[in-house]
């Protein structure tokens, strides 16, 4: 899947015509999605065949790029919509998300958790790639993958679940209307007559603006380094820039007491953070007719990292069930910490990334170039 | 401690002056040291006292530098030593290294393991560097800690109580003599005659490409890259090189039924007998008076390696305690893991180190130097 060519905005377009093509097309998306994303749930009766089978297709999958760029631009681009509408347009914009996420975030943390276990547990046949693995052999490798699968497929179920009650709620009927309306008629207001350069620059130069501060607030200079263990131990602490309270994280089923994931979670907290501010810089881009390629790489990357810290959550969680075997604990040991190693490999490719990003994707943006890596 | 000054060999020398010459003041430092060493064996009456306070002092570590560099010297320039005299001694002092090395190795095990456990639980004070860790607060560290603490000590009360007892005994007196034997009279044959430089530089260059070929069977190519996860997971296999057997590795007191260790232990094997083939080198460079500074540097880097593979096996034991906790179990895990990842550190350390080893170092050694990195 390729990013739809965008078009440069006309140095004669106004921003609202600008932006109404833009929504237009995204809306349009939306609306030719959404009833292919439900034809697509109610074909997957529970939990998924295979994880070869990525859950939605591309009907949800659709629907979700539509969603998030809808959304992002309506953040960005504030300043010109009328402010109520947005307002309640976001929030339900990201309450179908939320909704649609889930489930192929559980499937998606299936396989890298129980591919990450086999992983660790192959033992290479003669002349194959990949050889014997960490816990080849364990006799509680079987077991903990087991448990894995168990607890994913359940909240995948219960996802999945929840999905087929509100796709036929009136809450989204009531979204698909102002998707609807948006095609075509995207309620603006006065500074949407201005022109497009200048009204949305100065606005996606503020959305770069926001990703480029919280970058400096990340030890990125640490990350910079291989095998500074900051993910694994040794997190936060001085210079590594203020804590960023954990607002934008969903929360795990942690238990109480596990003092540990908390501590992780406050680690993790500005590089999601980073992440939600990428994607709408990103999107910022998209709307005026920039390519972003390198921004869609530093995304995937945020995306990994994401990942794999939910699945050291999961994996860590696993451990505290009820009457498993000391052999089957060790092994979630294991891969929490190999999953905390993917996100620490995640941040060091981040750190290698992002000095590179082209002063071109960031020009209107008025911060010297020079000042960005700190 | 730095390493004793060597003049180069004066174009005029023998062989056999050359090297008498070192073995002589080698023998001299290793029965200077022997008499300390005993003494501080002695002072410590079992367990030892506190971290802080390295086994044996300056005696035992004076003694262990005598006895690998003369082994080291019988082994690289065998042909100028009368052949059973210097066999004889390398297995009488290589019992003695053995001997010797393992008390202050669980020493370093132990705080190497503890620091790691401290460091993964670590909660920051405010404002102080090194933040909360991946294990802070977990319920399972303290206990993890405290069986790791006394499984350790025991193993270094019964290796200290081995070293008291064979410090008294006679084949410990008949090694001091054949010292005594090489201060001055050192067994030499006819090529001992020849020219330094004729004679003892093609004996280095043989040590050096020994190390080179070891070297270049190593999967270099992926540890040159951070986080391949070589160590970790994903290892050995095709275009690795051929496997070495576990012949140089000390045999850790696994339990049956574990093929994890093992598998690991085949893939550290390569690396293992490159640290010692290192070390051959880099004392036969000290006999021909050469700086081996970069030698050094990767020998500390190969000994970091085998310290943490040690470890990692002696994590995975202790989890193999009966009646431990899950949450115990699921700690040692993650230090396992954790371990793991310092070995996988390390040979990414020697991978960026080892191409740089400057040619004056090998010049004599007819490998072209162009194609070292395969």
């Amino acid at each position: 899947m390729t990013d739809a060519p965008m078009t440069a905005p006309a140095s004669t377009a106004t921003a609202g015509e600008v932006l109404a093509r833009y929504l237009t097309e995204q809306a349009g998306n939306f609306l030719r999605a959404l009833p292919q994303a439900v034809g697509e749930a109610g074909a997957r009766p529970g939990a998924l065949p295979s994880l070869n089978s990525p859950v939605g297709g591309g009907g949800t999958v659709e629907l979700l790029r539509a969603v998030r760029r809808i959304g992002g631009a309506l953040h960005t681009y504030g300043s010109v919509f009328e402010p109520l509408w947005a307002q309640e347009s976001r929030a339900e914009l990201r309450w179908l998300l939320n909704l649609l996420a889930q489930e192929p975030a559980y499937l998606r943390r299936s396989a890298r958790l129980l591919s990450a276990l086999d992983s660790l547990s192959a033992v290479a046949p003669a002349g194959e790639a990949g050889g014997p693995g960490m816990l080849a052999g364990h006799q509680g490798a079987p077991k903990a993958r087991a448990l894995l699968d168990r607890q994913l497929t359940l909240a995948r179920t219960r996802a999945h679940s929840t999905v087929l009650q509100e796709l036929r709620s009136a809450r989204l009927h009531a979204l698909a209307d102002r998707m609807t309306l948006l095609v075509g008629e995207t309620p603006l207001v006065e500074p949407a007559r201005g022109r497009a350069g200048e009204v949305l620059l100065p606005q996606a130069a503020g959305a770069f603006g926001a990703l480029d501060s919280a970058v400096q607030a990340l030890p990125l200079r640490r990350a910079s380094a291989a095998y500074q263990g900051d993910a694994l131990h040794r997190l936060g602490g001085a210079g590594a820039g203020p804590q960023v309270p954990q607002q934008s994280r969903p929360a795990p089923a942690a238990a109480a007491g596990m003092d540990a994931d908390s501590a992780l979670a406050a680690d993790d907290a500005p590089w999601h953070r980073v992440r939600i501010l990428l994607k709408r810089a990103r999107y910022a881009l998209e709307v005026c007719g920039r390519p972003g390629g390198e921004l869609a790489e530093l995304d995937r990357v945020l995306d990994r990292h994401q990942e794999a810290a939910d699945a050291a959550v999961t994996a860590a969680t696993a451990a505290r069930t009820p009457r498993i075997t000391p052999a089957t604990a060790y092994v979630l040991g294991v891969v929490h910490a190999d999953q905390r190693l993917e996100v620490e490999a995640a941040r060091f490719a981040f750190g290698g990334l992002w000095p590179d990003l082209p002063p071109s994707l960031v020009d209107g943006w008025e911060g010297p170039r020079a000042q960005r890596m700190g």
